[in-house]
């Protein structure tokens, strides 16, 4: 390419697809022998926003009782009576609400409500469902403590964002009231690599492939179980009647036709979706947030989504 | 032991003996193959801080200028123009300020003033004393920004403590002002094991031992360093003229007699020591912030102790 060329991608954005590629070497040179590696895993999914920045002016606190375990991300001058209920990506076999910390902590600033991030259990150890599950608790949690659905957007990354979706679908065929919205930033999706963004971009995506597909849905199921449950994969839902939904792809990632099919699929049932892509992104790109202008671009958008569903402006 | 038998340390303390022994037993599955040993190492580094607490009421910020990179942790209705110059521990070869950012958080809190906890170059890609001239320019940015000396108090973990005392032996030879005091958690100053708490507590202590010291010193010097080196071992120094140092190590650790061989050194030069030691705990127990009673204790007492020195209360 020649250096004059105008990039669809800023050069910061590029820390994201090394570290990614880091993690893929560790993984090979692991493969030889030594770790369980799920071991090196989990070491590099709580490694996940290891380059984004400290987001100034937000308080942490863990959160430990009644079954909800995770990180509440408090901005200040945050809006009293609303809040994000997050769930961190990492395939649903890792991933925590630490490793996310500094993500959550910058969505929940740039919409100006506070952030509940959750942690839940993992397969293969504890196969899905018990992942939705976990998040169904930490939503009624949020009910039995003073929120209305209308003062909670679910919002997730990857997995977590799959998650976000399946917990509406589960409050829409409960017939309960649904939260003010549903914010995904590269949700998992497209759990049988149906979309053709498995292949353009398979010289792209420096983390997602085929292989890795087959690697995690060998993990996540119990024997039955299937990547085409509605609730791993919306692709496979009916999603009448979810509430407004923001979804954020990478235009690098395979997993991005899972958004661009769903998108479609559901607004043909009526739901009202947003999706925006990032040329050049990889895979949960909002991970360098502070450091690369799409992260904060992208996070600065769903600050603002968030903040007009939960009529804060 | 009897049921009934008074325990000399908490149960939850036990939890960062299991910690550490997990991170033993990983480095002994990786050592058939597979990752670079350090590799792995940085991640269980990065990792320390895992089972804090997050300390409510504290704001974090990135500082990358000027030389110097690392975390500000700051408390809510910190004093002004105070500060704690903080390095964190890691054997010179690992360790970071976010992987420390819960354990400063709390002594930040505990102290009432803010925290700086730097990062520094790694040994072996950098051998020492590299470290300490991080460590002595992040002094002097302190210094160029406004702190005066008396405003200031060293402080760090394992091999943290060690540069926070390798500093003031440096401004002492340059016979610069000297900071308020040092304050050091488990210090790394018995680096060649001359203690007879490495036989001992070797059978108590999870982390430390003979051969991890052996393999940790081929890794920091150059041909020629010694780990005599009195800026690598305080024992090894003069300590004349030192400030005020407040020294807490862990009843059970092989490193605990640098501690007490140090502070009888120091008092016999006439420096203010005031060593503590929590008993049955194990290196760096203070990294249970929030989670275990004799963490939690040795916490206030340090915050009191900078308090007294910063002339705050």
């Amino acid at each position: 390419m020649a250096e004059t060329e105008t990039l669809a991608h800023s050069k910061e954005s590029l820390a994201l697809a090394a570290f990614y590629t880091q993690w893929g070497e560790e993984a090979v040179a692991n493969a030889t022998g030594g770790l369980n590696p799920l071991t090196l895993l989990r070491y590099q999914y709580d490694s996940w926003t290891k380059h984004a920045t400290e987001p100034s002016g937000v308080q942490y606190e863990n959160l430990e009782t009644d079954g909800v375990t995770g990180i509440w991300e408090r901005p200040t001058g945050a809006a009293a009576d609303r809040v994000i209920l997050y769930f961190h990506g990492g395939g649903y076999i890792g991933g925590s609400a630490s490793g996310h910390r500094k993500l959550v902590g910058h969505i929940a600033k740039a919409a100006g409500v506070d952030a509940l991030s959750i942690d839940y259990r993992f397969a293969p150890e504890v196969p899905f469902p018990a992942q939705l599950d976990d998040a169904l608790v930490a939503y009624h949690w949020l009910l039995a403590h003073g929120y209305t659905p209308s003062q909670i957007v679910l919002a997730g990354d990857s997995a977590g964002g799959a998650l976000a979706t399946a917990v509406g679908l589960k409050l829409r065929d409960a017939g309960d009231e649904l939260p003010a919205a549903i914010v995904t930033l590269s949700p998992f999706y497209d759990t049988e690599g149906v979309g053709d963004a498995f292949d353009f971009n398979a010289g792209n995506d420096v983390m997602g492939n085929r292989e890795a597909l087959a690697g995690l849905s060998s993990m996540l199921l119990t024997e039955g179980g299937s990547m085409k449950d509605p609730f791993l994969s919306a692709l496979n839902s009916d999603p009448t009647g979810l509430p407004p939904i923001y979804i954020s792809f990478g235009g690098h990632e395979v997993l991005k036709d899972g958004g661009t099919l769903f998108t479609t699929l559901a607004r043909s049932k009526g739901v009202d979706v947003e999706y925006v892509e990032s040329p050049g992104q990889q895979h949960v790109f909002e991970a360098l947030a502070g450091r690369s202008p799409e992260a904060d671009a992208s996070i600065a958008s769903i600050g603002k989504y968030i903040r007009k569903h939960l009529q804060l402006s």
